[in-house]
């Protein structure tokens, strides 16, 4: 039988807040009978989604109220010395205080990073906390790390962003082994700086799979899971393919609108292409891991709507059950002995 | 009226050597009246394709043979040392005699970045020359620099990108003010490092018009005609992109086989997506410039069929006719003295 899971969820977050927060939380009590949810944020922004809820699941939620809400925008350094008492703050800080197993937030994203590290802290051989998502591929999906949390990495962080996908792939996912591959502007051995190459050299001789060196191409082709790189890179490639496949299928849309035979494509398809889009949705994958820290934080997409934010909150559950941030420690002292001795 | 462009092509480079780059040298003498072409490369290969030829353009190719070619794998470093005498090396140095107004190769993309610069050499007051190509965006098209000759660059180096890519839009595109982007993980002034924020300094001083950092998604969005990153990104951003509309277009064809309404679907929309894709299509506008150069060089890809290798070359004549180089040199020195002032 599964563990039972609390989750801290940060009400507040996001462009709906409440309303779609507290009833996707509803939603993911309905289909974890081993769940329970601590809500932090308004009180009065939150009651009105509780009210005539079954008591079999009223009894698992708790309410933490706090009017405080760390704003979409504002700096990191900022949220970090104003945010006490803040609806992210507290959640975190339950993950902390071991009251809660897993905290998700749709709120601002620099503000969750510096105050999960500062108030949950790093894992023991982790310097510093990774963002890592889901891309799909033509044979599944792809798992890229970092998006944005560290830029200007060393070799080693390099290689602790490996530990962390691999555990995370092999835990959550399930896969045997994970392939992982360094992103860099060719595949040849030689190619890359000093930082490059000195990574793969201790990924070469470390327990992972470590396949080599990727091109940009190989996180949609498939053949690995997990791709490792500096933030800025892995930031920039997601928000450029973000905007690739907008582009792409708003022209389309164009196109279907453009004489009568366009128009009859678009009727007839409609369902075909609605399959086809489906397929990319990052919505049935919402939820950015933030890894390297001693418990389990999710970023929901500011945009989620109920059924993503429910399924980021699923998936927080079960990173928690497979108990993510110790096998990252576990494999990460791994291969920091062998590099050592 | 136009002036007379002599263009040296490196036959032997690409996938399909002389069999693509002579007949589209042809149709680029076709087209242009004023366009001669200086073929380099294996005789035996390229005679059969000049057989039949009416004299008003067979006037026009002049013929330099060489059966050393330059290995499409070969590291660069090795052709710089052993490359003498390839069609790639002649049709360089023919630009750096003199003799042509611009090169045009399909071959190894390592090898022509050593080679130009070691035979042609850089213009005053640039460092480094950088690749740029052309992807396609919302609202026509954005220029992306440099794509992987420059890996680790200095401020100096974007500030220089920003000044090539804006000559070439303005010039080749007679874009008015183009504007220009500096990619970086957000667009707020405070993002990024020291790198990144001394070259905006110096962008936002100049007469260019620097709109700011950008982000991934603004490539495709529009808005902003030259983005200015390091090689790597920018390497890595063209094939992830390119990896994703592979992917995105593979998954829909397999969509569109599946029951009678998919394959209903696709015989009725068959015009309507072949516009779609035709929209995107990179052979309209094949061709990376290698600029920073005291003369003019074209990449094209390798996989280019003849409709798409004429278009390099025309490009190409057209960059040599709007003298690009010297209006980079032109202008990269107004900058470089006002920031010595």
């Amino acid at each position: 039988m599964p563990d039972p899971i609390r989750l801290a969820v940060d009400v507040a977050g996001g462009d709906y807040g409440a309303a779609v927060s507290v009833p996707a939380a509803i939603d993911a009590l309905d289909q974890d009978a081993l769940l329970s949810v601590s809500l932090f944020g308004d009180e009065s922004a939150i009651r009105p989604y509780l009210a005539g809820l079954p008591a079999v699941s009223r009894d698992r939620i708790t309410l933490t109220h706090t009017a405080i809400a760390v704003p979409m925008d504002q700096r990191p350094a900022r949220a970090l010395r104003h945010g006490r008492g803040s609806s992210l703050w507290l959640a975190l800080e339950a993950v902390a205080n071991g009251d809660a197993d897993a905290c998700v937030s749709a709120g601002n994203t620099g503000a969750l990073m510096v105050l999960a590290r500062r108030l949950i802290g790093t894992l023991n051989g982790i310097d510093r906390p990774a963002l890592m998502s889901w891309l799909p591929s033509e044979t599944g999906h792809t798992y890229l790390l970092d998006l944005g949390a560290n830029i200007g990495v060393r070799a080693e962080h390099l290689v602790q962003f490996a530990v962390m996908g691999t555990v995370f792939a092999a835990q959550v996912d399930g896969i045997d082994r994970p392939a992982v591959g360094l992103v860099n502007v060719g595949r040849e051995d030689s190619k890359g700086d000093n930082i490059l190459q000195s990574a793969a050299r201790v990924l070469s001789e470390s327990p992972l799979n470590y396949i080599g060196f990727v091109e940009g191409n190989d996180i949609y082709q498939g053949g690995v899971n997990v791709v490792v790189c500096d933030g800025m890179i892995g930031n920039i490639v997601l928000k450029s393919s973000e905007g690739l496949a907008r582009m792409l299928f708003s022209a389309l849309n164009t196109h279907l609108q453009r004489g009568w035979r366009a128009r009859l494509t678009g009727w007839v398809g409609a369902s075909v292409l609605r399959r086809w889009v489906a397929q990319f949705d990052p919505g049935a994958h919402n939820g950015a891991a933030l890894l390297g820290l001693r418990g389990v934080v999710v970023k929901s997409h500011g945009g989620a709507d109920r059924a993503a934010t429910t399924n980021a909150l699923s998936r927080a559950a079960l990173e928690a059950r497979r108990n993510v941030p110790e096998n990252i420690e576990t494999l990460v002292k791994t291969i920091t002995e062998k590099v050592e001795t």
